[in-house]
């Protein structure tokens, strides 16, 4: 290989955690860059709580129409207490998945082999949520009156739309017909939720018909919990709404070794603007600047990154040796040190035994 | 005791094994009816999917007057799959819960000495879950155009008023204020639904100044089905929203050993219209007319009834019976044998090893 693709990378590090646990993923993105021939260019933007106390700022304008330009953005984490609860997730974090369009949320649930896992007998969880990014609960659509007063009156609108369910329930089926169980549930609360939960159900009835190879099962959202609890080997693709989404992934994380493992891409299917992958845990603050977070969510969320901009080998590095190195965990480890254990993995100065 | 107090209990068995677990609650209140000198007077209410298909009705006004002259309500269980999803559940199951204003949806959630769970350490389980229950999500606020089509639009409102949010967060502080750990945890998602989760965690916040011995805390829902599957000892009293509560009490009950086990109150604490009592679990068509129904959750659910009419001693006696009958089942027993079972130690005829 003599010369290089340039990839452009805009990092949000964030608050908390979130600065460490990036560093790691970009540890590893260094180490696999001269392997497959290919630079990541970063720009890092300083966006979060410490800018919005000394700007008032959560994402201006002017600094999304330059992340906008990016091949893809790697986030660490968002939100901190001296905030007021929303301010970040909805100017920020929300802000970047509804304007670039993130319409496909997009979180692998996998237990590996030698992660604690809360289940008495978890079998072999191997399944991915699709989660509706731009619709639904999430569209901050709501309002209130007399706040603060006996009067006071708030909603909450969930905005649901053809157009909005369609692509992401034809990108959940793509996936589940690329998978070798090729099952598809659906997760919504049809019977009460009835107006979004019939567009939901009905979509998925319409689209199932281009892919009779699919199995194609319904929960509502309650009993998809159950599941997730006595049998969440059941499941291979789930297509969720915005909220049940963001619910089930956590437990669904709970059940694979926790929120430390747990990764996601915020991915624009159609490329219109870049995707985004950030670990699902947060930012937190308690465990913040002592090298106590696991950066292993992060790492993997790159690795979805590489597998999103066409470098499958690269992705399937990161997992391995994820892998690898999470069969032979033992003790606390320094965030520091469980990033560079996977770097030397994927530099190939550890063998891996098979 | 020479005189008895008459009780006038509307039943409604409903849907699939909804007639089936309420005979055996029936047998059970009928053991303990005569030991506390109280009568039930039973009006049995054919309501359900026999009756929507025959007639097209799910709950006619004049029925629902009815009903609101009974001192309390046994529900079965409502919905089957040839009635379009959601015609039972928001006709019948959430009309009678609002129009009775079952504001508080009280749901005990406990692991038993020697009930199964998928839990590998399930610790010291013993919550309630206090759900809104005439609000939020379910209000049935929304609708959809051009339904359909490319353009079709759905909504889903979630209604929220400081007088229903206030309601509830009262109702539970007292319990809390009541149990011995004095813990309040209330769970919403303040940081995407600002306008509903501001209003609750300013109204627990006020409330909570009243309450100087509870202590209270906060999780979004999300990490809320995180602690519950790798911490539920640490939840006393939870409050929350109607839709989350939903949620939250399905997995309670999968790591307290099913649903087949989980009681609920509808519970109108004003008594301005009676309460109604039902398992968590729904029709089960599928296992519906076998006698493999699990009952226990009935006749728990019996047990909250009879406490809310003021029998806490009949209700005692219910709860020891199905610990004990807990404690020495084993293998598989038709929904009338543990109903047997239950009643008869209910009635003293077997002696419970303590
Ligand atoms: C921080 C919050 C807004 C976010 C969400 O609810 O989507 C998080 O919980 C997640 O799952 O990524
Ligand atoms: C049947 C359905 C409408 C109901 C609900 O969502 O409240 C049920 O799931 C429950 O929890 O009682």
């Amino acid at each position: 290989m003599t010369s290089t693709r340039p990839f452009s990378l805009a990092v949000v590090p964030g608050d908390g955690i979130g600065p460490e646990v990036t560093a790691q993923a970009l540890r590893v993105l260094d180490v696999l860059a001269p392997q497959h021939g290919v630079t990541f260019e970063r720009t890092e933007y300083d966006l979060g709580a410490r800018r919005w106390h000394a700007t008032g700022e959560t994402l201006p304008d002017a600094v999304l129409e330059e992340i906008r330009q990016h091949d893809a953005i790697l986030l660490g984490a968002v939100g901190d207490p001296s905030v007021p609860s929303g301010v970040l997730e909805r100017g920020l974090l929300l802000k970047l998945r509804f304007e670039l369009d993130h319409y496909v949320n997009l979180r692998p649930s996998k237990l590996f082999t030698g992660v604690p896992t809360p289940l008495a007998a978890p079998g072999d969880i191997d399944f991915v949520v699709v989660r509706e990014g731009t619709e639904g609960p999430y569209v901050g659509n709501g309002g209130a009156i007399r706040v603060g007063t006996p009067q006071e009156v708030a909603t909450e609108v969930s905005l649901n739309t053809a157009f909005g369910v369609e692509r992401v329930v034809r990108d959940a089926f793509a996936r589940a017909q690329a998978r070798p169980r090729r099952k598809l549930t659906l997760v919504h609360k049809n019977n009460v939720l009835v107006h979004a939960g019939h567009l939901w159900s009905r979509t998925v009835e319409t689209v199932a018909a281009e892919y009779p190879e699919v199995t194609v099962d319904y929960l509502h959202v309650d009993a998809a919990t159950i599941f997730l609890a006595t049998d969440p080997a059941r499941f291979d693709v789930i297509v969720t709404d915005n909220l049940f989404g963001d619910i089930l992934t956590d437990l669904a994380a709970a059940i694979t070794g926790g929120i430390g493992l747990a990764a996601s891409g915020n991915v624009n299917p159609d490329r219109t603007a870049p995707s985004m992958f950030e670990p699902v845990h947060g930012s937190a603050p308690d465990i913040a600047g002592q090298s106590k977070a696991d950066p292993t969510a992060a790492i993997l969320s790159a690795g979805l990154l590489l597998d999103h901009l066409g470098l499958p080998e690269a992705a399937a590095q990161i997992t391995e040796a994820v892998e690898a190195d999470i069969a032979e965990r033992s003790g606390a480890r320094s965030t520091e040190e469980v990033g560079e254990a996977i770097a030397s993995r994927v530099a190939g100065e550890v063998s891996t035994v098979a």
